[in-house]
């Protein structure tokens, strides 16, 4: 079967979110030619399913449909949202998981009316499939847009191997959060599943193993988008000239729903620990001195702001600072990333590669390895090692 | 022999200039372990000549001893001249090929009395024979550091073909500028050549086929130390992304004799070419909006400042901006890839590789080709070539 | 007669630009309630015409409608011009003044067919006083938004008392520019003229003299909206806290119109000699290295940017640096300036307050002052003036 | 007596910090004509003790010499401090009141070894005494430079009259913080009291009303150097312009002993409360998006850096951004205030003029008023009462 005539379903969880409803937004104005390949990096290979084969799904908290709530989101202009009305129209928002334990800042109506895990778990599964036969999918993948969660004690029993999480769901443990809901649905479902936020999911041991045994591929974690990619492409610029980094101060200003679910100290620390080590990989040193502030700012919406002062050490000692200041729009460079996620994720799926995708790490802030040993973080070598296996 | 036996004279251009001064100063701090390793991207290198076997000497329109010309540059600060000060004072500059006609404003008294043009090449050969054998040098490497000169009409018949170029020595013509008759008189002694100003020097077809027939390594040109490197670590992470570049503004602002220099049109001129196609290179599209400003500001003196504004377009035709400010010293970035190339084309002469060092092509904005095509110029790409041919 | 039933016409000379659309939109809005009282520094003063007792006209090279004009200039989005269409669409523009000997990139076919400069100039008083009948308008202003013309040689005799102007005029003499032609129409015909361009025109002695010997208000010149208004409030502030600017480097990006027109060399000079003299009047001492500079980079259309860097010294010789980006957007920081203007040299007329007005140099960056001398130029000073004087 | 013959004392609390050892280096300095009147805003007025008539003392946690210090400090190159070397080691720190329930971080072995409230009191006061006789001063200045403090609940009973005070230093009440007593002693002393810190002191209604009765000046609080300053500089600017500003977003990253100590919890509250309402008294409305952060990051020392990003609505709703990037010298802004300060008091105290002296404004990021009402911030207005005062 021709790749034109493959049918791939992205099954979102936060289907209403900016992120997902500008990826399903750009896919219908591709469909009309309304729009250009910017922002998609892997526009040029030809071996992975059609954008224009995507079809959209999903889970969100907030049942309103996605016209109106990319209105809200204010991420596109009013005109290029009615441009892709229809499209967008289309996705009712299924009733998703809910936790206040794991997410205070995310609530809503739109709410699986069921208490245990095992139930929960069965739900997302019966939507996975439901919405596989509905559309006549070839594949599912399944992608974690959801709002970032606290981690929960990822040092428990229950979250190292598959049959302690098995044990865990049927308790109705507490150590099991939405995401892991998802994922553990995705892997059981053989549906790829890719967690692009910085939350506790199919990186934990257990879920690993499982998809490892299962073949399913999964990928993660927390997208690199902003000041956390230009830190993958300055930092090892930086070591290549032996300018020693003696501090990097980052802050970031956002006024979307994400800087909003930040402001709750427990998911910023989530948020912030997969930002820590990214660094420390590339230089191939511990910088005593790193900083990261995020601060919800509301006058700046989507267009978040990423300003950098990096302090170095040159020649005999002499000091020098860059300064970055990065004027990005968090979504705009989220929702491509996305769509080639889903692309990728069901090539390897094709290929009969399961478990952890470490030739994605391109994408993410903190990708999880097979060994649970550092990944590489450099961007550049990143791209390599993705290129390389595309070209494989 | 065993490298910390073998000794490499580095003749200079302009060695009493802000980065001849500040590289040997800095090989003087080495010496006496006052200094560490940062801003040597090769120090972990060990099959080079080890930089504490390089002595110096050269050739500057000052006759100032170096000591007194450092203090001057105020690039390092008192007491740091003032430890290296036996191992610069130990350095005096040669008479120097003076031509108004190429270098406006440089201007000194220190002049090789000679106003033929082979005079001029004989003299020079003759340092350089001189300074091999009063320092018992195993080879001496040349290294142009000098001001900017205009370039002259390189497509002149003169220029292309060693025998032209003979035949154009003999006849006084002048189209053979300063920067010439030293890579002329370097390949002819068998020393390698590095130019790391944007002068027309041993890149023309004439000394490139000179160098190739004589097995001299020849490498160049313009070093890329602040701007334009940054330029080539980000634009290509932009390329990786498919983020659409569709401006980029440079301002320089600096206050050494580097931009006094370059207050002269006819210097600025060439400058700015060396800079003009590394970005579309890195790319693979050319950038209507490419804007570079170089402006001399005294208050700055060697600490230059790049602000980079760079106007993106990502997914869904959106717009993004980039600001850089890099606050950085000129010489400070210059000096230590001045010692690596002296290191690395003394490299290539041991290992009888002559002709143009593509493989040097990271540290110049504009890299010699054999051929004359268009050089790769995205770093990370330069230091992967250099990186395997030093493993080689 | 009260305020609100006064008329006031505004002729603008560059009415098809984008601060003279902008500005007409503004009324429109202003008039539908469609937009608030942002930017207009001087809403809260009652004894003015009100803002929507403006009625527009006025000449320019294209004679596109406004509407048209205001969609091509992309100053504000197409909602919002369609919103003040039927305004905008109201106001053809008149046959124009042209001279490509003063401003070579402003061209158009919409030109007053007539050689002879005093043929011009009663053309030109026709359209005002046409434009007074055909609106029942009670008073007739002018303002000058054309493109920034080159200086004709400011000492010629033609220029210094109104008899050689006058002879000028009849002797068709080239020192006379469209700009003054305008100005001498408006002052003949008992209209306050404003200067908004750095175009030399009322400033000029002759002018100055025939607008006092008549009565008749001038005002002017150039502007002063984004980065010298920043000049002028900063630099005042560094003198109080006796921090010693060493040195100021403006750059400025911008791709409109006024952009391109000061691509051309001659129009740029006129530009930047009126940036000149500002900050060392604010200062109260010479700063030796300040540097403008003004490119014209298309990406940013009206979104200029302006980006200063300041040296400053402090106690004990300590150096430090201010660095300002202002992502500003031209003509939305002047229409509401000129809009104020309108009314205020209004008021003088009402007050019989011929001249030079000198209460008003708050609006520009070269206030003009009645016996030549040197301004004030500190943002604060002149507002408190201007305040003065209203309040009296 | 003429000024030149006045001797005027400043007891300084943290005489060994990075601002006072500033001040008092600078001192030195000017006597010797080695340094200029940069930073020193008053440097005109003739009516002041001269600089030189100061004389320094005062208290530190650290008993070292002041020598010592400055090179620990590191704001001044080591051939400054060595050339005010003998000044700076005339200076002896008195042992100085220590309270870790006030500043955790601050800590030290000069303490004052008396556990009373009133010991500590009298303590000080026979500091000042022993001070004033043994340089034969016409007065003693005690000025506050200390570590901030938290605050106590100031709502206390005890910190309202200064009968209620008096009592509670008689209880050893633990409300009483080490501030409030050098205030208390010194205005017991009759000695002028400057609080250049955040810390709760002379403000409290209870020394404010002590101060008033006793005819002793006191002035405060937290010295206005970096950031704020151009807030209130940039902020009176935006208003006259109607520039709406939609939100602030400041951040500010040093290295200093002010850093460190800002990391605990309780002495940053402290700090941005008196940040925070600066802002709306220059605009004239609540800036709801107003955030401050303060981070301590070691690469800088003594020179801060302050970026402040602003977004502005102007005409017709259009949005705007200004970004200042500060990079300034945290204690070359404040010493020379401090200077200011000891000679403005001293003139007020020979004026007769006693209480809350609010025509200091200028200095300070929250300056004490006599009826605790919303003080005046915009620095152009505090300048002009200052200067009426002193021309009075």
């Amino acid at each position: 079967m021709s790749d034109e005539q493959r049918k791939v379903g992205v099954a979102v969880v936060g289907v209403g979110g900016a992120v997902a409803t500008t990826a399903i937004a750009g896919i219908e104005l591709l469909k009309i030619g309304a729009c250009g390949y910017e922002g998609l990096p892997f526009a040029d290979v030809t071996s992975l399913v059609p954008y224009t084969s995507l079809t959209f799904g999903g889970w969100d908290l907030d049942g309103d449909d996605l016209a109106k709530a990319a209105h809200l989101h204010g991420v596109l202009e009013p005109r290029v949202v009615e441009a892709a009305g229809a499209g967008l129209a289309a996705v009712a928002p299924w009733p998703a998981v809910a936790d206040p334990e794991y997410c205070r800042n995310a609530v809503g109506a739109n709410v699986i009316p069921i208490s245990s895990v095992r139930g929960r778990v069965d739900h997302v599964r019966s939507d996975i499939e439901r919405f596989r036969a509905a559309e006549g999918l070839d594949r599912v993948v399944v992608v974690n847009l959801a709002s970032t969660e606290r981690w929960p004690d990822l040092t428990l029993p229950a979250l190292q191997t598959p049959e302690a999480f098995e044990a865990a769901i049927d308790a109705d443990d507490p150590v099991i959060s939405p995401s892991m809901v998802y994922a553990y649905a995705a892997i059981t479902s053989d549906s790829p599943y890719v967690n692009f936020t910085p939350s506790a999911s199919a990186d934990i041991p257990a879920l690993l193993e499982l998809a490892h045994q299962r073949g399913v591929p999964v990928s993660g974690k927390d997208g690199k988008t902003g000041q956390t990619m230009m830190k993958t492409v300055l930092a090892p610029a930086f070591r290549s000239r032996s300018l020693h980094v003696d501090g990097w101060y980052s802050t970031n200003i956002l006024g979307n729903r994400d800087g909003q679910i930040l402001e709750d100290a427990d998911s910023l620390s989530s948020k912030l620990q997969t930002k820590g080590t990214v660094l420390d990989q590339c230089l191939g040193y511990e910088v005593e001195d790193h900083v990261v502030r995020i601060d919800y700012y509301r006058p700046r919406g989507d267009q978040k702001e990423a300003w950098d002062n990096i302090d170095l050490t040159g020649f005999l000692g002499q000091r020098m600072q860059v300064k970055v200041d990065f004027l990005c729009r968090d979504s705009i460079l989220a929702a491509p990333l996305v769509l080639e996620l889903a692309r990728l994720v069901d090539e390897a799926a094709r290929r009969g590669e399961g478990g952890a995708q470490e030739q994605l790490g391109y994408f993410f802030k903190q990708p999880i390895t097979r060994d649970g040993g550092e990944p590489e973080h450099a961007l550049y070598r990143q791209e390599q090692v993705l290129r390389a296996w595309l070209d494989h």
